[in-house]
């Protein structure tokens, strides 16, 4: 075995469950399929997801379970009824329980501190899909008739490497690599070492299947095996492509255990660096609408500073148990009083109108002049400080912001120091600070061997 | 006669020079033939530019007289006999002299008030002209020969039309309109109102002769009757003749004489405006080559400014009695401590080399991270203060200066404060200043009557 090989041999071990976790996994499985059927009907439960699939990661194990309900059942009553019956069942197996919301609602419990998520879906005719996780079953079975224990091994070591980074799932905050998608990575390049090989290759869009990607926005396409008029990696961001492509090439570089087990603690300097933090509360929301929400307004928020000359090097949000972020690292918190007006060309029908026009501008700062062909003049920022102009944007609606969001916003606090972010934030939300603060990805930071 | 007939009567009533001055201009011409005819020989003596053309301006009189040599005469020889021999003949007729340079030396006198100039040209063959005035004499018989006295208003009110705001004169000072260009201009167009009527909806660049730009680099294209080879309009820049555009087009919509006759005194807020001046001592040189010399360093400064990320608004330059200025109207005179650098991307061939790098960087304020597909890193500035940074460009030759200056450079003192800038100017200086600061050419400021 080469260095490589048993460095990955070594961490593979690492991420097997124990057996006694996999012993509690089967146990409550067969007691909840059994729960279940007694409660929907015979044929009415399925074992899905890693636990199902045999790829479980330690310290990530859930059991994941369906409930199948016919096609003619409304979609409200299904998930109504998983809710409810749902939640008692998992009471009386003595667990505990929360509702959550991933594109439809199911509920998570807890069995002796296992994770277990009773999910409602639809028996329909292959391609007729009513819920996305009608799918899942097909992918489930698709699976398991090709992955055998080596392969499980290594969907581990590709999962943790994109874990360790926040590269992994498929959901808004993210963007990136579901656990089927990992899955059918592996299938295809036979080991992670094979892919990570691959991938420090790839110039995004990469196209594994078909001819061209899904769609022009796709950054990686890898058509579903079960249902080939999808792009199973649709969800995947150009931003976390890049980051499996450069995460690759450094493993191969300097191959570590750090990448799949480590994070940094490092803390960087903040001296002549910028920040705007918006702290809001958040609606109870399902998390992948409030992720799109929040980052719908960080995206109208950076769009609105860049405009007015602000630059907005870097943006990010976050949220967690009501409380929400959007953070900015800003080259500068102020701007120059004046500004360069560009007006039309001497030639051109509206150069006398512009003239006039100027004249009349009460933020007029210099009157016009002729520089090449054109007219400029000079004019003065209503705003030269970028927490005044984000408070007037907020104050009065005037940029894109989600509009479930807009009340919550005007009761938001502006923060340019960072000592006081800080202070805003539980400590999740610290760590995400430190994240943003810090710059560099994980990798990147145990590349360098900081913190 | 319509209102604007009218008053452009009354102007050129009031820029014709006096009887008494054409009196005093005709006998000196006579004087100053006979002289250099004693001295050089018969027929080396001949009255040309505007005097000869009858187009002078009044308070702008002056008599050009021009010394022939034969082609096998040294250029130097030319020269040295006429500074030395010119001198002597204007001393005999009572008059004081200065040593002049335009494209080569001539001799400046003072005659009772009165202007002449003394200047050495070749009588060459038609084309093989070997100094750029030996195309004079063919231009002053051309304009004799079809040029009126009313024609010679016409070109008065055009001269003065681009007197006021800098527009005449083809030396690099000004890079406008020659004598010569009007007198052509008026000739083509018939009368200054039909000249005005035509630029008021130019486009440039303008082709007034033959089909295309003479070169790419000509804004305006007018070719040389008397040499149908030359542009003789190749020295007027494009901000000069969007100029004459733009003030057209406001002189025909409000017709008023102070666009010939009347400067503006309007003086403009500064307040959050910013300033940053060169003063230096300048050498002993022809003007039109200290003209170049510091329109070059202006340039270089400019664009090492705006490099660095400094926003030059707008620039110019200045110099008389060995004092020049270079002066800027920055957008701010400090920039935000940190910048962001974007690296390749992550898939290049150079991706790992850069996160490397980065890590060496003296200057590095936060490593790199992912953004799309680009690695970017944030980066300290070393210089946040624009004086700071003009004084490194200079001490270290980090620029592109004129050679000749750089000595002079060394030495120069740097301002921001507008104050001090005006306290070590000249009065000369200090107009030059007021016009600097006021941005807007004098027609505009006349357009709307300020100060």
């Amino acid at each position: 075995m080469t260095y490589v090989e048993e460095l990955l041999e070594s961490v593979a071990q690492r991420l097997r469950p124990s057996p006694e976790t996999l012993e509690k996994a089967k146990l409550y499985a067969e007691k909840l399929v059994k729960s279940v059927e007694e409660l929907f009907g015979p044929g009415t439960a399925s074992v899905e997801g890693s636990f199902a699939r045999g790829t479980m990661v330690r310290s990530r194990e859930e059991v994941d379970i369906f409930i199948h309900f016919k096609p003619e059942t409304p979609v409200e009553r299904a998930a109504e009824d998983v809710l409810k019956r749902g939640t008692e069942l998992v009471k009386n197996l003595g667990g505990t329980v929360r509702l959550r919301y991933a594109s439809h609602p199911y509920v998570e419990g807890f069995l002796e501190g296992l994770r277990v998520n009773l999910v409602p879906c639809y028996d329909t005719e292959y391609g007729k899909w009513i819920t996305p996780v009608d799918r899942t079953p097909y992918h489930t079975r698709y699976v398991k008739s090709v992955l055998d224990e080596r392969m499980a091994d290594e969907v581990r070591l590709l999962k943790a490497f994109l874990m360790n980074d926040g590269l992994y799932g498929a959901e808004i905050r993210n963007k990136g690599f579901s656990g089927y998608v990992c899955e059918l990575l592996i299938i295809r390049f036979g080991s992670f070492l094979q892919l990570v090989r691959q991938a420090s290759g790839w110039k995004p869009p990469v196209v594994l299947d078909g001819e061209k990607p899904m769609s022009p926005a796709s950054a990686i396409t890898l058509l579903d095996p079960v249902d080939k008029t999808r792009n199973a990696a649709a969800a995947v961001s150009l931003t976390t492509l890049s980051k499996l492509i450069m995460k690759s090439k450094l493993f191969l570089k300097e191959p570590s255990d750090s990448y799949f087990l480590s994070r940094t603690s490092f803390k960087p300097s903040v001296e002549g660096r910028c920040f705007l933090a918006v702290v809001l509360d958040v609606p109870e929301r399902p998390p992948d609408v409030l992720w799109g929400e929040l980052t719908k307004t960080l995206e109208g928020l950076a769009k609105a500073l860049s405009g007015y000359g602000f630059k907005p090097l870097r943006t990010d949000r976050w949220f967690e148990d009501g409380k929400g972020l959007l953070i900015f690292e800003l080259e500068s918190l102020s701007l120059p009083q004046v500004y360069l007006h560009t007006g039309p060309p001497v030639w051109s029908m509206n150069a006398v109108e512009f003239i006039d026009e100027q004249a009349r501008k009460q933020d007029l700062a210099a009157y016009p002049w002729v520089e090449g062909e054109r007219l400029c003049s000079l004019r003065r920022r209503r705003f030269t400080n970028a927490a005044d102009f984000v408070k007037h944007l907020i104050d009065g609606d005037l940029a894109s912001f989600s509009k479930n969001l807009r009340p919550f916003l005007k009761k938001s606090k502006i923060y340019t120091n960072l000592d006081e972010v800080y202070s805003a934030m539980s400590e999740e939300g610290r760590i995400f600070l430190d994240d943003f603060v810090r710059t560099c990805p994980n990798f990147i930071a145990q590349y360098h061997s900081l913190g």
